[in-house]
């Protein structure tokens, strides 16, 4: 950030009083650019023992699968984002049934919240932002071929809780 | 937003190709402003029967009572931005035991994650952001001087809770 987005001023890293982190503020209008993390949101679909991977079209990790899953938009609910993601990625309609993960993953300031949801029907298919999607077991799975390590978390936990016959929400990070 | 942030030039707001939103773009440098939601951390933290809440002594709704929450930073994880809500308002040491809630408010783009977290010892104080700090029970709480939906909504939750002997993940929003 060089600029001040409202006045078009510069702006200038500062330390303000009372405050854990320096901010871009603007020397001119007063502005304070707070700078956040952002929520990636998804879902890990299942329908039985099998989970619905994305291969993407896309980069980053072209050619990779993944779980359904992007950034949240202003205006939606997080269930909503997720459910969103779902249909622009894989255009499956889908239940959502609960939370299955947080996943934070500070160094590049994202959190992901990812649902466990069931497929409403046997519909899905490729679209714009992936080239196949499918129906995996655990079994099934080419671990070296998931894209980020989110989805690897996601669905360990998702095929640790179907064999236990378990559903809670799991809480991870990475911090490398 | 009227200026870009990296070049100073002026961003005018494009419906690009492929894409849900409307976007601030810079029309000399090219960049995508995209704005997203963010996320408030914080705990319901608890000691038996009790709820510690922090009397706001910052707008806004200054003077009411609230969980201690607040914006996640940049560098942290879900969790530790919780951890550093309590100490920042309450000044009190806590341990995550697990999620509560999470609570969407679409209209100002703001996703609370709610921690339960017990307290490690009987230490706390008010704080410059909190003129008092107290545990109540839930008979002691005077609903109507609860800052916030989402408080509201991790309270009577937490409650409800105790008295059934369960503890889950609450889903929730505010869509008025």
């Amino acid at each position: 950030m060089n600029f001040c987005s409202h006045c078009g001023a510069v702006v200038q890293l500062v330390h303000l009083p009372n405050d854990a982190l320096p901010r871009y503020v603007c020397a001119t209008c007063a502005a304070i650019h707070y700078q956040n993390p952002k929520m990636v949101t998804g879902c890990v679909v299942y329908r039985q023992n099998r989970v619905l991977l994305c291969k993407r079209a896309i980069e980053p990790c072209f050619g990779m699968w993944n779980l359904p899953a992007g950034y949240l938009e202003n205006g939606e609910t997080a269930e909503k984002g997720a459910m969103r993601e779902v249909w622009e990625e894989a255009h499956a309609e889908v239940s959502i049934q609960g939370l299955h993960c947080i996943y934070s993953i500070p160094r590049i300031n994202q959190v992901y919240l990812i649902f466990l949801a069931s497929l409403n029907n046997l519909q899905f298919s490729p679209t714009s932002e992936s080239s196949e999607v499918a129906l995996f077991s655990e079994t099934e799975i080419n671990w070296n071929e998931i894209a980020f390590t989110s989805s690897v978390f996601a669905l360990k936990h998702f095929f640790s809780d179907l064999r236990e016959g378990t559903a809670r929400v799991h809480i991870g990070s990475f911090t490398g």
